[in-house]
């Protein structure tokens, strides 16, 4: 499987920009390179040091196509272990197609997605955890993702479980052992040592394993149900949410970017807020399917957020609308009693003092805010984070995000078991070898020391391309 | 004007992609970038040599914030002609921010629009035209702009201009002694060499002002007029047009973008396709205000494309439809009897040749093809070339391009002739000399011998961020 031809890609984001980088790898990237280059100094890339940087020019024959800048890594000291060269050229789409194509008929071929740290992993730069984290750290959006990819990438993870498994692979090989003296009835492996092992692998493996409900948070955000009719002012809430972190973002002219409305990072963790018509009770039938709607997005969050459309009116509340709403609470509260419920009460600074008073003795725990005013806003996004089990974050503890790893620790985790369960049974050695291979395998799953072909096409696929 | 203070700035396209690049450039460049990375070789910034490649991490205090690639430039072996940095970081949005907002906490701040090319201007690195021709190279999207923009970045035109400055200069001293020994009535400028040094800047200052033209075409595209009614195969013709690019396009994955239905590039030069209603005689109030719009639109563009709704039905031609095309044809003749005209006839396959024989004589110049077959389109696109004067382009000579030095040669001739006068009519050399100067003045604008802020203000706001 390991090629190593020259591929070529594009490792910018596409479209125009000041510069555009464009990427070679392979034993004969430096030469390609090196036939397409003219230095100023009239130097030769191919008797250039590693890790350097040349001037010069990418001619087509005696045409020249831009001004750029080289950069020379020499295999293994580069990032896919290779040759690897890197043009950094002007950002014009129309340069860098054709530099690309000049590229192609010198003898590159355009890299897959993700083939780069493929072949980074292929020959030993990465396992196969941290390439994977290459790509949740380029697709990360918010400090918590962000912070476990880095991690991921840095080894955290992959060198836990590989440790585990060579203390596995050690008692294993003392196991084997043992079915070449099976007549003799010895035992090499000490029992009590390798049920210590054990139950310190079990440990470690259901830690990481419940590390993925937050993980899990953290990769893809927390769902969270915005329950109120239209015109309540679910956008102007989301706007005081949003008001923050968009005054940072534009800070920075040039890393803007067009936010999607409805999702928010609060604290570093990502947020996803889902719309729903509200559930006011109607004899209405298309009314009345709107409703089944809320219910049923409410069933795919996390968290409820309930919006109630309470405003003063004159000196005093409108009671018939705070009995609607305490049926409304009563309703969410009777379908879905685990799922935590936050409710909201806007335009506080309408109320006065003994309004607020009142209204809190009818609806218990109402979070008053004003959207507008800013206020309560800070409360509210407390609220949302404590519902988040950050510890682990906050430690600095492993934490699995990737549905793979998850599955395979789940499969480890379950010959492990079976293995504990043969030592206890006096289960033959033979017999307790193949569950111990089988959880060795999962093991290799994780960290790439166990690989085919069909795995590793379906992990880079995910890839961009030029990565 | 000129600062040296630190400023920072994405260069690489904004969103998501395998790597950003983040460039500082400045005084302090180097040691702020030290200040933010930890080399995995234990490695100081400032102790390495220009044109070499760091690896490491970004660090915020004890945080990790990405695995980067340190490019290091040491003045004047730069860009801008300072201390530069890139840093070449994962293409995630949210890296790109941390890293940003971490140096503008150490010092940098956000790069104004164009200012490091700016800088490279000021720094003598390059003159005003060539860092002009940068930006031109960003958005050069065919090959015949970029090639102008090459060939100016390489200082084809200004060194012209500048090389014809020096020489007038030599005169213009002669000339100002002359103002100090006036009493004496001597002449130091030999007055039939002066005379011939102005016929040759006439000479290139009227070939360069001819250049225009076409320089302006291949920068903004050549605009054609497309008139035909409605379904009569617009969109088939230009995706017929089209055709060949596309498939080079998305031959390099990667390299894709969104195309523009009516911008396309033949022969490496852009034709802008403007559709319009056609010019079908009606009684209807609506259709003729249609009529007086595709005037309108004829009269903006340099080329018009009649496409005819004719379609041989059973053995012969409709003669009352074929009248009512050579009617509008006649139309057009009248209305714009200059503008080239092009007759279309689609759907050549349905014809047989004799009918093929009886069109060419009712409807002489009628260019037959079959959008759909992909018969004709070849020459249809020599047809629409022939009418860009490329000689000037084939022949690698100098083409001007921007508007700004467009008004200045004008200005320049302007005053070269109110000098040639004066020798003529020997005009007293302190009133020539004010005439000269107003000449070197206008060559000083092209190159950026002479400038004000205001000048550049308005040249660099029209960057991009970060070049």
């Amino acid at each position: 499987m390991l090629n190593n031809d020259a591929i070529v890609a594009l490792a910018t984001p596409s479209g125009a920009g000041a510069i555009a980088i464009i990427r070679i790898s392979g034993q004969e990237a430096i030469s390609i390179g090196n036939s397409v280059f003219k230095s100023i100094k009239n130097k030769d890339l191919r008797n250039q040091k590693t890790h350097t940087l040349h001037l010069g020019h990418i001619m087509d024959d005696t045409k020249t196509l831009d001004e750029v800048l080289v950069s020379i890594f020499k295999g293994p000291n580069s990032y896919t272990g290779e040759n690897t060269i890197e043009i950094s050229c002007h950002g014009s789409t129309y340069i860098q197609q054709q530099i690309i194509q000049l590229l192609l008929r010198k003898g590159c071929r355009m890299a897959d997605a993700g083939e780069f740290t493929l072949r980074a992993f292929l020959n030993g730069k990465l396992d196969l955890s941290q390439a994977e984290a290459v790509a949740d750290l380029i697709s990360s959006d918010n400090e918590a993702s962000h912070q476990i990819a880095m991690q991921q990438m840095r080894g955290g993870f992959s060198n836990e479980i590989a440790k585990l498994r060579e203390e596995l692979l050690n008692f294993a090989s003392l196991i084997e052992l043992e079915l070449d003296f099976a007549e003799e009835d010895v035992e090499f492996a000490d029992r009590t040592q390798f049920n210590e092992l054990l139950n310190r692998i079990e440990f470690v493996l259901k830690r990481l394993i419940d590390s993925f409900a937050v993980g899990n948070v953290i990769k893809n955000g927390i769902p969270v149900a915005i329950v109120g009719e239209p015109n309540v002012g679910k956008s102007t809430l989301l706007n005081a949410l949003l008001n923050e972190e968009r005054a940072i973002v534009s800070d920075i002219a040039g890393t803007t970017r067009d936010t999607i409305e409805d999702e928010l990072t609060i604290g570093g963790i990502g947020f996803r807020f889902i719309d729903t018509a509200g559930i006011r009770e109607t004899q209405d039938v298309v009314e009345s399917i709107g409703i089944k709607k809320t219910f049923e997005k409410i069933e795919q969050a996390q968290v409820v957020l309930y919006l109630s459309p309470l405003t003063p009116k004159g000196g005093t509340l409108d009671s018939e609308n705070v009995k609607q709403v305490q049926l409304e609470i009563e309703k969410i509260k009777n379908q879905f009693p685990l799922k935590p419920l936050i409710i909201i009460g806007n335009k506080k600074d309408l109320y006065s003092n003994q309004q607020i008073l009142n209204l809190q003795s009818q609806i218990p725990n109402i979070l008053l805010i004003s959207a507008k005013q800013n206020i309560g806003i800070d409360e509210l996004k407390d609220q949302l984070l404590s519902f988040v089990n950050t510890g682990a974050l906050r430690n600095n503890e492993t934490i699995v995000t990737n549905t793979r790893h998850y599955d395979s620790l789940l499969k480890a985790l379950d010959e492990i078991s079976k293995v504990k369960y043969g030592i206890e049974t006096n289960l033959s050695s033979d017999l307790m070898a193949i569950d111990i291979k089988e959880a060795l395998y999962h093991f290799g799953m994780i960290t790439g020391q166990v690989t085919n072909d069909e795995l590793l096409g379906n992990i880079f696929a995910n890839f961009c391309i030029g990565k």
